[in-house]
């Protein structure tokens, strides 16, 4: 009688990306942190906006009377309000602090939301390859994982789909722009998966929710304009955090927003609310939402990943890996040239280059590079790279 | 279907401090902030103090490389180390890192090591009164809370303890300075504890954890040292947070601190790491952390606590109030006059005085005061306490 059996098992399970990490640890002890090539985390490299860095010194000089005290449970009304009026003038639907609740990054806005709607056994549908994460978190309030594959773009198979939903699923969780694939979903995909969810919860006479994970929504290349599920159907609901597009991963800041049509949205609000109290994240950390309500229009320079993902597609392209062109976020999930990926990343890592095997990713046969690093780190790698394209590349 | 029963079910029964807030607000909008005394939620009124303004200050002008980024799931190494050496110091024990994970506050210390532990139907027994929250937290991982009242001052009846505790006890969770009561456990109760905890294992072939959720540990008066649980028990495992002692609740900066000759240290460090990771704290907030570990001996001018203790305490006393001296935290829990804590605490709120019944800490019969608040609102209850008790005193 120690730890729990199934925080055990997960441990086990669940610890690709941290085998990664530690390896590398090792690693950077053994060879030095500057010959140690780090693919393996989605840490942005990129400090936060000089606005960001104004707002902290502002609030450093000139603490506002009360402002590390606890709040309601959903976060500053004026923090939300601003969460709205920017969602607001990205969908052009009317957003109101009535359908936003901070959270603790999008991983507590996650847990916080399907705290609020799962009943027990209720299925929560995800597309591989998924963050692994997803699984956790759906477990963790007694929901149940159903896995859905993509096509060769990682694109959801809306026909497998409409298989899959049955009358205990109650969500479909998307993740665009992706992790780990970079892929971008279309609006005429978002449209489509909108009306399959209409037909298929009229059909079961349930309301099946849209959740949508974007903290990389304006991490978008090649001029593209994101396309938001709000405006595709009204049982949408976002988890997001500014993890990314501020580089604030280790503050944990994000929010929750409920569509203003959605048929439960003073439920689901309120729901959220409570469960953000009862499962101990209490309200997402003051400091940070008095700072990120003044920088919901400011977003860290996508040109500079955009420079990375062409530098290092352009390369890989070029040494025989097979790999889609990501028009977001700042990852890329070349097939690996052996079928066991594993064997591959870990051929990698004797080149002391760090990524991150596909079957962490509940996709074996590929392999993840987290390129948001230093051009140094991208430029180091290609050697490794195209030492084990040669080595394996059966073209 | 549209949120879980359960937490619909739970939004209902659980929001007595909730309520109260709500009634609150709307008592202030209609008579002004000034004119309503709020004594509803412990959120201290004292700004944290100047070493943090100053750290904060420092970070804010010459930010270190990264200070935003993901650090490992348990924390900054060098904030870890500091908890360490100050609990080293506070103790006697030699702790380390190795014994330490930073936490999204006390509520998600408590929600990280729950998890960890509790596999399901597994019992954690409480005393009554108790802080409502713990309830939320034990069911959240599958757990199942088991209440043991206390005495008329509010101590553990170790009797009865001892009679409550099954095979099937996995952790026994003490609050001192205790919220509700303010009461403080001396270091012979906690001994007493660690001796039967130990009998009781021993008995049943398991090893009963004692979980110390000690937020109010440095707020303690009238010269008390505060009797660590650590110094009597090598099972405890302490869960806490700076909301209180550096005046930072809505931060979310705590940790968990694991006994350093813990039968399963190692597992349960391991386990509260990945578990910070899968409920989607990720890490604890870290700016925070930064600036926490140059505190770890800082802390809010207590003397200020006990003067509005002693001034409020000596008032209701004399009123007639039937009201245990709090020797720590910041609150009291007088008997209320009537036997319907709910009815009274109405009673008061038509007089702007904002309180919880006892019943929302499962104790009827009495009503709970957070003293964290201004002197002017302490000095403007006074006429309602006492218009309340002539009403109802039938001493």
């Amino acid at each position: 009688m120690s730890i729990s059996n199934k925080v055990r098992k997960s441990m086990v399970e669940g610890s690709w990306i941290r085998k990664m990490f530690e390896d590398g640890a090792i690693l950077k002890q053994q060879y030095g942190e500057e010959n140690v090539f780090d693919f393996s985390l989605g840490n942005p490299v990129m400090e936060p906006p000089s606005e960001f860095v104004q707002e902290l010194r502002k609030l450093a000089e000139n603490p506002l009377p009360g402002m590390h005290r606890y709040m309601a449970n959903a976060g500053y009304p004026e923090t939300r309000t601003a969460v709205a009026e920017q969602l607001s003038l990205e969908t052009g639907i009317k957003f109101t602090m009535k359908e936003i609740v901070m959270s603790c990054g999008a991983g507590g806005a996650l847990n916080v939301l399907l705290k609020t709607i799962l009943n027990p056994g209720e299925e929560v549908i995800l597309f591989a390859p998924y963050f692994i994460e997803y699984v956790f978190y759906i477990d963790n309030h007694g929901g149940v994982a159903k896995v859905v594959p993509t096509d060769e773009q990682f694109i959801p198979k809306l026909d497998v789909l409409e298989d899959s939903i049955e009358a205990n699923t109650k969500a479909v969780l998307i993740n665009s722009p992706n992790n780990p694939t970079g892929v971008v979903y279309s609006e005429d995909l978002i449209h489509q998966l909108g009306e399959l969810l209409q037909r298929k919860g009229a059909q079961y006479g349930t309301e099946i929710f849209l959740i949508s994970d974007e903290p990389y929504r304006k991490i978008i290349f090649d001029g593209l304009k994101y396309p938001s599920p709000f405006n595709h159907y009204s049982q949408s609901i976002v988890a997001t955090s500014h993890s990314k597009d501020l580089s604030l991963p280790g503050e944990r800041i994000g929010y929750i927003a409920v569509h203003p049509d959605c048929s439960q949205r003073e439920d689901i609000v309120d729901g959220c609310t409570h469960c953000t109290r009862i499962l101990g994240y209490t309200n997402a950390p003051a400091l940070m939402q008095n700072i990120v309500r003044h920088l919901q229009n400011v977003t860290v320079p996508i040109a500079e990943y955009q420079k990375k993902r062409d530098f290092l597609y352009s390369h890989l392209s070029e040494m025989g890996y097979s790999v889609i062109k990501p028009q977001g976020a700042f990852y890329m999930f070349p097939k690996s040239p052996l079928e066991d990926d594993v064997a591959f990343v870990r051929e990698l890592q004797q080149q002391r280059v760090l990524t991150v095997p596909g079957s962490g990713f509940g996709a074996p046969g590929y392999f993840r590079i987290s390129y948001c690093v230093d051009d140094r780190t991208l430029e180091g790698s290609l050697t490794a790279f195209r030492k084990s394209a040669q080595k394996f590349n059966r073209l």
